[in-house]
């Protein structure tokens, strides 16, 4: 492999100062700088260490300020707020490739300084040395396939609801439902891990032995993603019993657990790593604030993710479609040229058959899992019903065939799109 | 211990619907919602597992939303957007007293609502067994001030500067007129961990032998906080060799390391944990969105941190001088009336002698490490009078005698204020 020797990262600024001056104030934050110069800097130094400015590209200017103003009197700067994208640069060898370094490098105090209104994190690009040390997901879309028994066309799957409130029993006498149903994928609700009400040894013996028994009579094992968010020492218990138990597939909440902790468990992790974004909120809403998707999930992404999260269309949070999208896009787009580290974009939240058409039109794949809850469950024939509507309206978007012809001879699909539409 | 067996958690929010009713949806995402209600959801079963609106209390009405808003045609509610500080309960059966599905849940998917135009996590309280399940810092301030030989002030204290750039003996040799000078802390940067420029093993053998050298001669001490930052087997093995070289502290990024790394980290460390917080910006900038600090700290600091990051009064940052006060005055508190947890909070940023008056005045404590850079070594007489001159500042500070009076006497003091004045 080969590249260059320099972490990238672009960003979206606001600032009421000279865009360039602030960016370089950036690249000093971020690397040698100070604010008052100190003895034993010298201009070797700073070359051998500083971050650069890249790229400088002048964008809109906007009346007022997208976070709370520096200025003492609190009125917007005369001259409004220029937004620019700007690329820094950091030598490798200051921190080597280590992701948790890598976050410190590029996201770490800037946000907070007062030359911006807005600054957000849009892409991050790695030497190769990062992939030799982050081997990325074990399973990914191939092993994901094959451990799921799909060969082709996305993983229908759903989510066991409510989210709390069922104890392994009920959890069970669910999952026979979709089992039955004819359903890929199920996922425990990131809610539920392993508290008194429902623990996690008893959900995973009373699931496991519903799916093995559904798989000795039709062939079909489906995969079930145990929620083990905990401490380090529960995540690897919790891991081994579903190993153990015949289970193909773990989930982990990324922002409960954080980068070190989902590293370790990519290290560890001998089944595929299902990850839930919850909490992504916080750190990507505000426009002008945080992260974009494409940057963060390269971070899980290299610790071993095999499935991420990226909402749905038309889904019942904030996020628009475009977003979605591009999210899911950077998801299947490879990761470094030689090691593409491909994982399944997790498509959930209000998904039923209308969405198909769109997703697919937009993203060209199947690559996917798409998750409906409600949109399987509330089926007017039932859930089984909701599996194989669901599947109908891929197959339909796939052919590129509109749903309410594909329907018509469709029984299944007709009943989502009357219940649903 | 006592007290409720439910999670508490507060929230500031802002919605263009009835504040009521977006409560009711955040207490049902958050618990046992779905967007369809579905088989074998009983009421039972949700009054067991349910989250509860325990509080609400009405703030004001904006014009415009603080975050993008969720009409569609992207105009303003014509209503406005009305504010309000909820209380969520959840009881704590349905997690355990687990720290990070604490988080999946008391900030999980709920930032995403489309209800809200603004959603901003305020405070968490835990019931008694999360102190059980996690001790705390395992030194705060007893342990610091003793490993320290500091029995009382704050610990003066600064960084390594240049952030990057200098090499193990260049640090070393900075770290000689640092001790010298009679510093009593003093850490690495963020951006520096075990980068090819400045190996962790070099840097630590290198920093040791001059720190030991002093204090031979001194009898004082100085305490390095090592940036341990990277993966697990990195900072287990790196914590090692500190604690093998006679070091007396480190150091971690909490945003890179994230809360399941800093749990293992506070397990395993025999050493005071210097938690930084580089990165919070992302998480808490947008004022209507993320975290408060007081909300935030809480997890690091059962986690185990021994000393917390809370920026400086009039700050290189954005951050008002209120909000640093009180992210310092959280650390304070105690955490449970049984088991308060006290942790040292670390004032640093453009700090000089200047700001002591203020942040003591503030806090009418001085259990804390103030950081200065160029406060000391840009002294005009060098920074062992740099040093002095903060001691000094605070010296006044507790007796309450102004700066420029107690200068008169003290040279030191003297021309930190000619030359940061």
């Amino acid at each position: 492999m080969t590249g260059s020797q320099r972490i990238e990262a672009d960003y979206l600024i606001e600032t009421a100062e000279d865009p360039r001056r602030a960016a370089e104030a950036m690249a000093g934050e971020q690397s040698s700088g100070t604010f008052i110069s100190v003895p034993g800097e010298t201009p070797e130094l700073t070359a051998r260490a500083a971050a650069r400015v890249e790229r400088l590209d002048l964008l809109e200017t906007v009346a007022t300020p997208s976070l709370p103003s520096a200025r003492p009197d609190g009125a917007p700067a005369p001259g409004g707020y220029r937004r620019a994208h700007v690329t820094l640069s950091w030598p490798l060898d200051t921190i080597g490739p280590s992701l948790p370094n890598l976050v410190a490098t590029v996201a770490g105090n800037l946000f907070e300084l007062k030359q911006f209104s807005g600054l957000r994190l849009r892409d991050i690009r790695m030497p190769d040395s990062f992939a030799d040390a982050y081997p990325g997901p074990r399973f990914g879309i191939a092993g994901t396939r094959k451990l799921a028994g799909v060969a082709q066309g996305p993983l229908i799957g759903t989510i066991v609801k409510p989210s709390v409130g069922f104890g392994p029993q009920e959890t069970a006498s669910l999952v026979a439902t979709l089992c039955e149903a004819g359903i890929d994928f199920i996922k425990d609700d990131e809610l539920q891990s392993d508290g008194p009400l429902c623990p996690f040894a008893d959900r995973v013996k009373a699931v496991m032995r519903v799916i093995e028994t559904q798989a000795d009579r039709s062939g079909k094992k489906a995969m079930f993603a145990f929620n083990l968010t905990g401490d380090l020492d529960q995540m690897r218990r919790r891991h081994d019993l579903v190993l153990a138990a015949g289970g193909t597939c773990v989930m982990a909440s990324l922002n409960a657990v954080g980068l070190v902790g989902m590293i370790e468990l990519g290290r560890v992790s001998q089944l595929p790593i299902h990850a839930h974004r919850n909490g992504w909120g916080a750190l990507s809403r505000a426009p002008l604030l945080g992260w974009s998707y494409t940057a963060w999930h390269k971070l899980w992404r290299l610790a071993g993710a095999d499935h991420m999260h990226v909402n749905g269309l038309a889904n019942k949070f904030s996020e628009p479609d475009e977003s979605v999208i591009e999210s899911a896009r950077a998801c299947l787009a490879p990761l470094f040229p030689d090691r593409p580290m491909p994982l399944m974009p997790v498509f959930s939240s209000g998904q039923t058959a209308l969405q198909a058409p769109a997703t697919y039109a937009a993203l060209g794949s199947t690559d996917l899992i798409f998750a409906a809850g409600g949109g399987i469950l509330a089926h007017p024939d039932g859930p089984g019903a909701g599996v194989t509507a669901l599947r109908e309206a891929w197959d339909a978007a796939v052919a590129g065939v509109p749903l309410d012809r594909h329907a018509q001879q469709h029984p299944a699909l007709a009943g989502a799109l009357r219940r649903f539409g």
